[in-house]
């Protein structure tokens, strides 16, 4: 059976996070839907990262096989055509090895943090961001977070429903940036725990806002203790912006 | 009674355009009952621009009376209060001249037009901007977008529908830029005509995806006839971006 990878693309706010789960709306299961339609058999559709309920993806990575052989491009427009009208959207389709697999593989995840800070309502970005009504000092959480570049133990960052084996993991990057209204955070790693960035960016908020020093990120970080955590930030601004692979043995 | 002026920003997906109209539902219609609620009484909010079904603002401008004086940041907080759970905020609210009319006093109105070029489905912008499968020149389409500015009968550009007294418009400018996969066509004019932007947007298309040259802009506008025009653009990519006042006079 032929693999293929997909990059997709969805808006979060309708679906109980990307993992199937009996019913409720997944954005799994649509994916899987999509896929058997053109297999006319069922079909597994593994994905890179198991993003939560609300939570948005501009690249997250997926692998399916299938039973029929066809053209790359072909799949992703088929999928396209069984997906609507879903607000899921399979970006590219690919060849794959066979042996590719979308989570083990992945070398990194990159997500994106949306931050709207002021104090209208959000109309055009309702579900897509969070809205911050107080003023906030963009450059003081970028200096702050660079605390948490490195390998340390994230415990502080870690949702207690957490599944991995252990809360060290490597912070690769994080970088605060104001646009206008919107504080954009990007943050990349290997890997991330349970609710890592939501946590870490109600954190960086709080020093944003001048409730907390920067110093104050490092502090917590070192105590390795959830009950250190700032509030943890909402999923609608949060984004699977990316996933990357090894070039050789993946496949592309 | 005070007069306050507005900045507002909406979703027009939901919404069967500006105008308030019998047994539909209207952006006009939700902020007159978000300002009704506030003075206890019928409020007119008249707008700027009257957007079409579907179509969008990052800032149209209205005005209002109220019988009760409230400083403007609590005209702004309460009606967006009572807009919830409407896609459609108050980004900003001042104190006007009683004389300030949103729609007569305006000197210019600036549109942006967002195009999304590539073969997938949109996901995140669903209703947000036009997906445009070919492969777009934008670089050509800016260029034949020139003949455009100035002083011209735009009749080739007009719906039937248009109530405009004439069809002699000033076009300030029009620029078409390329970000990533993004096409924003932006341009900026006292006035337009009905549907004059998606008017002139689906023409540029035909010359961006080759099947007109750039040269073809500038005949159907001299041509003067409806007929002449390329495919109206969908109203899901247009978003009234903002509207300009000469300083004095305008109660700011």
């Amino acid at each position: 059976m032929p693999r293929y990878r997909l990059t997709i693309e969805y808006d979060g706010s309708s679906y109980a996070g990307w993992q199937r789960q009996d019913g409720v709306p997944s954005v799994q299961q649509a994916l899987e839907e999509a896929a058997a339609a053109i297999d006319e058999a069922p079909v597994v559709v593994t994905g890179a990262g198991r993003t939560d309920a609300g939570v948005h993806a501009l690249g997250q990575v997926a692998h399916l096989d299938l039973a029929k052989s066809l053209r790359a491009d072909k799949v992703r427009d088929a999928m396209n055509a069984h997906l609507r009208p879903h607000p899921i959207a399979v970006l590219e389709a690919s060849d794959a090895a066979p042996d590719f697999h979308a989570r083990f593989d992945a070398t990194s995840r990159s997500y994106l943090y949306r931050i709207v800070n002021r104090r209208a309502d959000l109309a055009l970005d309702r579900n897509r961001a969070w809205r911050v009504p107080v003023a906030l000092d963009a450059d003081a959480m970028h200096q702050a977070a660079q605390a948490l570049v490195g390998r340390h133990d994230f415990s502080t960052f870690r949702d207690s429903q957490c599944q991995a084996d252990t809360p060290v993991k490597t912070l690769t990057s994080i970088a605060v940036e104001r646009h206008g209204e919107t504080i954009d955070v990007r943050t990349t790693a290997r890997s991330f725990l349970h609710r890592q960035v939501r946590s870490m960016v109600g954190s960086l908020v709080e020093v944003g806002r001048g409730r907390e020093t920067p110093a104050w990120i490092a502090e917590i970080l070192a105590a390795a203790d959830r009950t250190r955590c700032g509030p943890v930030a909402p999923p609608d601004g949060l984004y699977l912006a990316s996933v990357a692979y090894d070039p050789p043995g993946t496949g592309t």
